[in-house]
């Protein structure tokens, strides 16, 4: 037993990190684009300050929460999340304090917020280019019409722009998939930068998710980019194309409790409440998680043919080809990469670096 | 807005949980066999008084840590998880403080614990009636043999008894199925019970899920039941026929935030985060939650036709059918029933009664 690890507990290699958030923030830089990743992966205020370092000064997050946790040291904060109107204290209290930005994608959500602000906040309009999943496609110009005339009416919601997320991109495989749901965005959101531009001569366009802004390089056809899951990638992100299994920068530390030879499993304490429920499918298998070579806190290359097979609450089934079974005992760590790394610091909730120190995140309010 | 819920929010009916628990409980009283009730449900001390007052005064973990929670008001807690060696430490705390059991498997387990124990433990032997998770088949006599041997020679290790867990039930969608799993565990446990009973006089049978113990009520081929979910119950235990939508005790309030009626879609606040990515499927759907009527706290029937078809970190895709889209708007609260509720429990880590009262649960150690 080479570390201090009791329980499941998330390692994070600092400089598979910090090399994901430079290569980021030049790729930004080099399409001269705005870099406001998004921190809804991370949760950290500690790992914020890694983005300062490369010179950002704007983040996106998830839900008014995080923006309340991250205002302490940010105050340029985008909440990419369709307005929550029961959260309007919380929204007025963040707007004294930062430059807080919203999504919007209905003409009542404009209306209620008008009604009911104290203080000015920005706003995008969501456009839906394929995901659907929130925001107006571009072919409802009477309903964007609508939505911008009602904005311009509000002196307290300042428009800055047409804001897409092509979460769509996850299902790809391939670079050319990828670069197809590109093209759809920039050209739909063009048409509406040259639609409203004489009306609103500083709109920006924002987009951004980790596959397209890991696998494509040029980004000028936006003002602004809002990866976040490349921060740390994950196994999903690897089977996209996005990364390599080298560049994943965190992993689960799992003890091994009991080891059944006779059916190739390990069993780990780690489970659905540490990984979370996240799978892939491969050759018609069920995946749960990879498993990689480890020593001390660092690890190396995946172990081929070794996988996560199952979850329950706190127990994970491992698959363990014969080959290599009786390296494993009764007490030893297995370091297991998470299918979805998001998910995964949501319920871990803290971090211990491979240099040895914890980092936390943005706790549960109690 | 009838209630002052902003954000996703875990709602227990009070009155439900208390009858789930009194049901069970008068079910092991009349098979007269100990009622050791599963506690990582509901994960609360507080939910834990309920049991205290129809008369359990012995529990069931499924984690050290977990036993450390609870062993503030419990003195009797069974850990039904394989030893988790690294955790040596706690194991020894704990043993000095209440009366804990443990579940082992191997020989090499044994041993460590018989060199590291200060204290004295009790153990039960798992077997693997036909789950596969973790344990021994009836069928490795030999490998029984050695671990009794073993833990007989141990003063540390009390042997308690046989413990199954026949979680399979949980695929089963008849009661004739849940009974002929059953009818194995009775068979196999109680032939263990013949054999090993002339050197334990005192060994017991610890049988329990939430399927089985549910449909079936006689329990007196076993000694004691250890079922935990039905203290709240969930989508999947009514799809097993463990219970009726009605004895679901907890549902997730969620803000609508957006509507799209022209793919009869509406968007909550409340993801994979808040629910789990836990998932059933149905008719080649993916179901990852049922929507229910509330009204101010309380809730009602399930919807027909309404379901969570997709989950992402924050947002919850529901499905509405064209009949009541337009009752729903922006700023409404959709009451949502979870797929697995252990899990929900696990993420939302507090309760907010029917009767208007916060429920805290167990914390993460920070």
């Amino acid at each position: 037993m080479k570390t201090s690890v009791s329980c499941p507990t998330l390692v994070l290699d600092v400089d598979r990190c910090k090399r994901n958030i430079q290569r980021m923030a030049k790729k930004a830089k080099e399409s001269k684009v705005i870099f406001r990743p998004h921190f809804k992966t991370h949760q950290s205020l500690e790992i914020g300050k890694w983005f300062k370092e490369v010179g950002v000064n704007c983040i996106t997050v998830s839900s008014l929460r995080m923006a309340q946790y991250f205002s302490e040291e940010w105050d340029d904060i985008t909440v990419a999340f369709p307005v929550n109107l029961r959260e309007i204290d919380l929204i007025n209290d963040l707007a004294t304090k930062i430059h807080l930005t919203l999504l919007v994608e209905s003409v009542e959500t404009v209306q209620f917020l008008n009604n009911q602000l104290l203080d000015k906040v920005g706003c995008f309009v969501k456009i839906d280019t394929g995901y659907h999943r929130t925001g107006i496609p571009v072919s409802k110009i009477e309903l964007l019409d609508d939505l911008l005339n009602c904005i311009s009416a509000s002196d307290k919601i300042q428009f800055k722009g047409f804001l897409t997320h092509t979460g769509h991109t996850y299902s790809c495989r391939s670079k050319e998939e990828i670069e197809s749901i590109y093209m759809v965005a920039v050209n739909e959101l063009s048409g509406l930068k040259k639609r409203y531009l004489n009306r609103f001569p500083n709109l920006i366009l924002s987009f951004g998710d980790t596959p397209s802004c890991s696998v494509l390089d040029d980004f000028s056809a936006f003002d602004e980019i809002r990866p976040g899951n490349f921060v740390f990638y994950d196994v999903t992100q690897c089977l996209i194309g996005s990364c390599e299994s080298k560049d994943v920068a965190v992993a689960l530390a799992c003890p091994v409790v009991a080891i059944h030879k006779d059916r190739n499993e390990i069993v780990i304490y780690g489970g659905g409440i540490h990984l979370s429920k996240d799978r892939i499918e491969e050759n018609s298998q069920l995946i749960f998680g990879k498993i990689v070579k480890n020593s001390g806190l660092k690890w190396g290359d995946e172990i081929d043919g070794m996988f996560v097979k199952s979850l329950s609450q706190e127990h994970g089934i491992v698959y363990c080809p014969e080959r290599i079974i009786d390296d494993f005992n009764v007490g030893d760590l297995i370091y297991v990469l998470p299918i979805h790394s998001c998910m995964t610091i949501d319920l871990m909730k803290k971090y211990l670096t491979t240099k040895n120190d914890w980092v936390s995140c943005m706790k549960l309010e109690q």
